[in-house]
């Protein structure tokens, strides 16, 4: 397996040229956010990832967490690096200034989140479940949790759990049955089992801070009727110090397909008396509160999407320049090439490279609305940027994801009989990227979203004019006689009016038979995010042409406009037929009665 | 996980109303081949593979096969299950009845075969390489040889071997440094060492027949000097008993990501002074040989990605039906319900329910060409036979499996979280597919063969006729006014324009640009697959039809409409964007220096 090495030029483009890190910076809060700074913080946190964390994605994943009797061992030296890791301030970078934190913008933290994942996506999982729960606290906590919890949480020194499903209920979090009873001292006893816990018990801090849906013995059913809480592994001195063990216990951990270095736990909450809990907010809105915060947890797991694309497109290049095998195509009795020669190589290449670059281009751009959405001066920008942040969600964790699987899956492709080998590395990374379209709502949860609050609830007023925007784009690209832009443009173009059709269809459908619609949820999510790739990616071209313009040599430009072309007409084109199936395919998938599969 | 049942009542109609049964019983040496004995031996075989080998399949995965000191031990029960399995005749089924075998045609072993990939994929692959080395030894061997080995074989009583590859060659097999040195009583002494091979060494016989591609002394460089040579690991007596052990042993076996049940063994050769062999055939003739036998090899590998995609299927429908979880979309308060009403788990299931139909009619009707190629009593019907078989081997072989890897991939995605955890067993499918795509040539060495060999080395005559039959059946689509055959004609018709764009590109730019036209080439092995898919599940469609007409009220032939109609919705819908890939996607694919990746 090779090392990872942080995409920088690509990162910094992005950052500067389609997401607009000069105009974050001005926003009120985000001044610190400097290009200087931005790319000092991007130097040090490849090199954190390139020489701590990648090095140890393979013993993470040949060793695992290791339960034994309620303990959880994480993987050699993983300890270490997460010591080093909150140390070196990474944990706090994003964090509220207030408890510690630096503050720094989302446009910051996107890339180098993207590099933990990319360098080692199981590590990640565990920083970025603390950030939930540190997020949830921030939100709603009281003073007092706030100044128990938060400090040490956002410096790392604690790490943090999201506690929601249970083995009856799935994504339906309305069937939640954990208990919460009242006590006279105004705190809780926790009683239930969770299951699906990431880093829900680990040995790399002294305390894990749990939140914990559960319900009053007098909510209401259903999903009104759940009720957050904080419940520490140790419980917390009024002098900040460790107290008696809470009665929260791991009783058992996962074997998974992938990510085996993060510990994936069943919870017992209660079965020594109870595990003592405090509410946080108001009784029976945790769910409500859970989904204010869904919306960074979605993004953050479309992230891994993009990391892990890159991660496989590192590793599949490294091997496709290595591997000499074969001649090249037309020359008989020409000399062995390295397989990067080899048409379909180039072609799995491309593809994996124009996708991934799509992917973080959309996903960055989003980055920037979300900062623009938390702290423009004016209201009506800070809405609009919202609304298009709430339309894109979906799309960055349900479009990046699915496409991650397929990346992975040709990074393996790209090693022939080598890539089945575990040592070799690439299958980690599909195994990995498999919980990807899963968890934090699969792809399907997702789609519903996107067709249903995002599209239809507010009569495609925000994807109808971002399709005005990607308008605008194509007409740019009609000023440029050349091949390669008129090759962009005519794709484009197609899947603009592909998403027309189907958006269309959609606005007509979901009221009247939302069963039909459904069926083209996924469907319509995959065009929206192909043809969101598009736009960034013909974005991405007219920058590089501008800069070519202005007299720059430097070969990324031109290397950029190549691969928008490739994304045009390889990926882009595929919009057409998606719009087909999501405006024909419904009545087919509910032809057959339940009893016929 | 649960068991496998084989889908009797699909296979009996296609091989029956798709792949013409009746006709091939009428072939010479091919009457034994009744619709009874077809029944009979698909009843028999079912209960083998869902009651003796299906259990065994997540135990061997589980267990692996474990390598200590040069042996190989199979997981638990699988010794016994492969005496079973050759004590009932399976092994002999397609066997030539000369030596013991009973000679069933390939319309009939071709059903067998994909049910015991389902029930057992790592299983199968031990009778489907000792088919190879059988098929090898009947086509060259000498009369001692094939009286030795081929009994012993045919019975089950000895498996085989084929050593291709080694670690510098891979797929390029010109580059096989393996020698056979000459000895005086006309023997070879083979000394090196051989990579991947399947079940190379293992516990459940006593004899291994190895097959082994070997350069003599004088042999010219490249393809053209590599004989094969047959190397048994005990030497066998005049009398058929077994004498000392021969010079090739297991030096490792691989870690792989899927089938580890079956050993992929490292195997030196002459390590200890030379390991006997033997020639088959004539010198320097030895990749001929295995060229010969490819399209059998390849097509068996092709069931795979069909048997894989049926089981994956039949676990998401399983846990489909007994999940519940959510209620009814557009139900407010209604019941939950079982997620099998879920509008995109309906979507995936029948994604991979049609899918599977379409590959299996794929299959077996080139399976039904091949007993037309091998036996018709008209020397022109078996030219054209088997020119049809040779078009379609890398299509049965590219397209089913790039397919398995995705259906696998659904089924995991249908049960959510729980997909991702290995007791479940969805996550063993897309590990074993994973390999399909590669071995036995990797998807893009059957789409050079598909677009080189297949299609411009005879400017197109065979594609071209394939598709004058796709516009008869477009034709008698026609024929029928209702809203279903309608659209399966529509999606159809642009199917078979964007299969004609493509070859027409193809022919025109391979002789000139062969490294454009190359890129092109997985694309139109995809699109031609699924064109192919298209046209057979028309035709099952339209047999339906007759069916119902002539009164029959089974619901087999209502829902093979609906899924056909699902296909072309659905699936046949992304041909045109695979033709403007082939058609377009060259030059963006050529644009970057080998160094800008």
């Amino acid at each position: 397996m090779s090392e990872y090495s942080a995409p920088i030029r690509d990162m910094q483009f992005v950052l500067k040229e389609l997401a607009g890190l000069a105009d974050i910076g001005q926003l009120p809060g985000c001044e610190e956010a400097s290009e200087d700074l931005v790319d000092a913080v991007l130097e040090e946190a490849g090199k954190f990832a390139t020489g701590v964390l990648s090095p140890l994605n393979r013993i993470g994943d040949q060793q695992g967490a290791r339960w034994n009797d309620g303990e959880v061992t994480t993987a050699e030296g993983w300890k270490a690096a997460y010591t080093q890791f909150s140390e070196s301030g990474w944990t706090s970078l994003a964090g509220d200034p207030e408890y510690g934190g630096q503050g720094l913008p989302k446009i910051v933290n996107v890339a180098v989140m993207e590099m933990w994942k990319s360098a080692n996506m199981a590590f990640s999982l565990c920083p970025m479940l603390t950030t939930g729960a540190i997020e949830a606290l921030v939100l709603r906590g009281t003073d007092a949790q706030k100044a128990t919890y938060l400090p040490r949480m956002i410096s790392g020194e604690w790490t943090g759990t999201m506690n929601l499903t249970e083995p009856q209920a799935g994504s339906d979090l309305a069937a939640v049955r954990t208990k919460a009873e009242p006590q006279a001292d105004g705190s809780y006893r926790i009683f239930g089992q969770k299951i699906f816990i990431t880093y829900g018990e680990h040995d790399m801090t002294d305390n894990i801070v749990h939140l914990v849906l559960a319900r009053l013995p007098d909510a209401p059913e259903g999903v009104k009727g759940i009720s957050l809480f904080v419940v520490p592994k140790f419980m917390v001195n009024d002098d900040g110090s460790l107290g008696e063990r809470n009665d929260v216990h791991c009783v058992s951990i996962e074997h998974k397909l992938g990510i085996h270095a993060s510990p994936t736990c069943v919870l017992a909450f209660g079965d020594k008396g109870g595990a003592v809990g405090y509410l946080v907010g108001e009784a029976n809105r945790g769910l409500e509160y859970m989904f204010i915060m869904m919306n960074e947890a979605r993004f953050a797991v479309g992230m891994e999407g993009v990391a892990l694309s890159e991660r496989a497109y590192q590793q599949a290049v490294g091997y496709a320049r290595d591997r000499v095998q074969g001649t090249e195509a037309g020359v008989r009795g020409g000399p062995k090439v390295p397989i990067i020669r080899h048409a379909d190589v180039r072609r799995l290449l491309m593809s994996m490279r124009s996708q991934t670059e799509a992917m973080r281009a959309v996903a960055y751009v989003v980055a920037a609305a979300t900062d623009v959405a938390h702290n423009h001066a004016d209201e009506g920008e800070r809405a609009r940027a919202q609304a298009f942040v709430d339309l894109m969600i979906p799309i960055v964790k349900g479009w990046s994801t699915e496409n991650s699987v397929d990346i992975a899956s040709m990074g393996v492709q790209v090693h022939g009989g080598m890539g089945f080998i575990e040592e070799t590395g690439a299958a980690q990374h599909l195994r990995d990227a498999r919980i990807t379209t899963i968890y934090e709502g699969t792809t399907a949860i997702q789609a519903n979203d996107f067709i249903g609050r995002k599209i239809a609830r507010e009569k495609g007023m925000t994807i109808k004019a971002v399709v005005e925007q990607m308008r605008a784009v194509e007409v740019e690209l009609a000023q440029h006689e050349n091949e390669e832009f008129r090759a962009i443009r005519a794709a484009l173009a197609a899947g603009i009016v592909a998403v027309e059709e189907a958006v269309a269809y959609i606005l007509e459908t979901y009221g009247q038979d939302i069963k039909a619609a459904s069926v083209g949820s996924v469907p319509m999510l995959k065009l929206f995010g192909i043809v969101a790739g598009g736009w960034q990616m013909a974005r991405a071209a007219l920058a590089s042409r501008r800069q070519i313009e202005a007299g720059s040599t430097d070969a990324f430009y031109r290397n950029k406009i190549h691969t928008a072309r490739f994304y045009a007409d390889h990926v882009l084109s595929q919009a057409p037929g998606l719009a087909y199936a999501v405006i024909h395919g419904a009545s087919g998938a509910w032809a057959l009665e339940d009893d016929a599969f």
